[in-house]
């Protein structure tokens, strides 16, 4: 992974050579911050340590009895979906993923009567084994299979903490069992059992994915300049107080449209509290040139853009052609193309003051990605302990479970009855 | 269509019905110009007389030949693609479409690898017929059909403009050609051949999809408090001007994912110029409550949460269960579960004093939808009025295009060698 900040440097908001020297001086403290929270194994900097203590023996253990099914679906939301979705959608595999990270009922139906259940593995991911959604989905699928005539003990393993009504589901139906690792938030276990089961069915080289991410570890240093997450994080942090309030972040790779997503959820729940964070905006390069890009040249300049890309990949020639004008197309290839809307783009962010950054990784494959992952986690932590917030908490999101779990009769909760005096200003009907 | 401002009364940044009076004499005078521009088919605002202008007839005498095929492959990017995405994504259909809006060769080569070539048609959609990535794209995906053993001639229709390319192309090969409206921009062009020919292919009622902007526009008066799409616009200016920056739009309805998507489309490249305009972030509910909620809830407050959902959906049964704690949810359904979360998602920002606005449509069909894509239209529009903005033009993405295609060999373009003088600061490798 490369990180090049050249072109956050003396735009608006922007960087100086000067910030980042004197930056340099809190990324040494914080590095060691952060080094001796993961080797003690700390809450949340645990996560930094998964490349040596993810034992990827036990995973491909705990999924090797089913075989390649032709179907894996991975039932779980949030961080129990991204990381193992955000491998999924860039690697191909004969084994089709399926992520059911959402209760829209039609939608729900819809895969169900489309999947061949009787030849898919289902992987219900939950830490806690009290996560709404993802038993609510469970329970629908489960009964689906049943009514399928399959047997669901035998297409069905879970990937849960050390306690909970998943664990004694496993225990009571002698299900295959993964654990969640203790002091591993949801959104930074990309790296573990929870992203990693899924990749292990669909055949993928999931020992890569750890050593790259073990590349990425073993690169740590106390100098942003020294090391591409770091400097990522530094950039980032530096950007947004000097009022890039928006990350937009669009990789030019179709592959790592999810890689947005997850990185979504990691800086959003990660740094958005105590009224500070700042705001990821998913993009895709180039198709969101035509959607996203005179807003962020041309309005408020509050944006960084992250252009992300692999440096390669297979590519298919343009045919010749005789259209009017455009022959220069012919002899060129989708990828030349593709490459060009990449550096034009960055270009003319450039020439209008926005400051972008480059974030390179050599290919699409398990290494880069690994790298990638815990590039952008460390990244997201150095900025954490640069923004002094609990990068590892999501406290905000709690009143609203409450609410809902009143509202289904769940239980006595003051926030359900909140709900109830909504105050209305109707237009249209 | 109906719109809900009750929680964004009295939030930081929000409005007060004081300051919803005031604007309601804006609103007035901005009406009178939109219908001017509308009833003149003035550039822009010809847009807003699509349900009226639009021939449902001439898009099935184009389409009619075809049949109903395996899939309809349409390639466009940007406004020649969402408009139709949205409302392929949103309703059922045998005929499968794939939207070809991106260069990535590996993408590319994957979906041509996968469709059945022999029984797809092609749509290829550019008003100007020089889009380099449609261009692109429409030559790789004829040459594919030739080596298939496919008459390409046979299984191609286009959407373009009076002049250029295309339009020469179907000229010589004798192809059907449904005519891009003049003075619509690609992203006001959802209720036109550019969004409606793929939606006939596919089987949908394209009547009642202009049915339903009809009654939107029949709606439109010179007051906000009887107009929800105006509600919606002048209460989003007001937001934004008060510090709003961010307008994250969460449908809760997988087949509203990429009505998100053009309504991102929508705000950016209309909205986004000047040095001004509101930031659209796309979100799907129930999904990113475990992403971005905590952001929204405890991050800078400078966000808007639109809250999208249809009042009717098929639902499905969550069945009863034994598992501790979780017997609540049996006797629900996953859509009670889904209203639930949304209610809940709506209460918990009102108590963390964020605004959020509440659009809801009768359910996702083509009526509810055409009434949708309408109303955010002339939210938008609005919008623009009010901030003195010119809607309809996108011009900072020029700059970009024409550096790409400097850098391709297309001709000599200063912005091309501004590229090449590109500053690095390089970390990693």
């Amino acid at each position: 992974m490369q990180v090049d900040l050249g072109n956050a440097l003396g735009t608006t908001p922007g960087l100086s050579e000067g910030t980042l020297d004197r930056l340099d001086d809190r990324v040494a403290d914080a590095h060691e911050r952060i080094a001796a929270g993961r080797a003690d194994r700390e809450f949340g900097y645990a996560s930094l340590a998964l490349p040596e203590t993810a034992d990827p023996d036990a995973i491909r253990a705990a999924v090797e009895p089913f075989g390649r099914p032709a179907a894996v679906i991975n039932v779980g939301i949030g961080g129990s979906a991204l990381g193992a979705a955000t491998l999924s959608n860039a690697l191909d595999s004969e084994t089709d993923a399926y992520f059911l990270d959402n209760v829209d009922p039609e939608h729900v139906a819809d895969l169900l009567a489309d999947l061949p259940l009787e030849d898919a593995v289902v992987n219900v991911v939950s830490n806690s084994g009290t996560t709404a959604e993802t038993l609510a989905n469970f329970l629908v699928v489960r009964e689906a299979m049943a009514d399928a005539g399959v047997d669901w003990t035998e297409r069905t393993f879970v990937t849960t903490g050390p306690e909970g009504n998943l664990r004694r589901l496993a225990e009571r139906h002698d299900l295959p069992a993964l654990d969640v690792p203790a002091g591993v938030p949801g959104r930074f276990s990309a790296l573990s059992t929870v992203g990693l089961a899924c990749a292990a069915l669909q055949g993928h080289d999931i020992e890569a994915v750890l050593a790259g991410g073990r590349d990425a570890m073993g690169g740590l240093s106390g100098s942003l300049f020294e090391t591409p997450g770091y400097a990522y994080g530094a950039a980032t942090y530096a950007l947004a107080e000097r009022g890039a309030a928006t990350n937009a972040v669009m990789p030019y790779a179709e592959s790592l449209e999810t890689f947005a997503e997850w990185f979504a959820q990691l800086w959003a729940e990660s740094l958005g509290k105590d009224g500070v964070g700042q705001t990821p905006a998913r993009a895709l390069g180039a198709t969101d040139q035509h959607s996203q890009l005179q807003l962020y040249r041309a309005g408020p300049p509050d944006k960084l853009v992250t252009m992300v890309r692999p440096r390669e990949r297979a590519d298919r020639a343009i045919p010749e052609t005789d259209l009017e004008g455009l022959s220069y197309l012919g002899g060129a290839s989708l990828g030349d193309l593709l490459d060009a809307e990449f550096e034009a783009t960055e270009a003319s962010l450039a020439a209008a003051d926005v400051p972008n950054v480059r974030v390179e990784v050599d290919r699409v494959d398990e290494r880069s990605l690994g790298e990638l992952l815990y590039g952008m986690e460390a990244a997201c932590v150095l900025y954490g302990e640069l923004a002094s917030v609990e990068t590892f908490t999501q406290p905000a999101v709690e009143w609203g479970k409450k609410a809902a779990r009143g509202l289904l009769g769940g239980g006595d909760f003051a926030e359900a009855e909140a709900v109830a005096e909504k105050r209305e200003l109707l237009i249209g009907e």
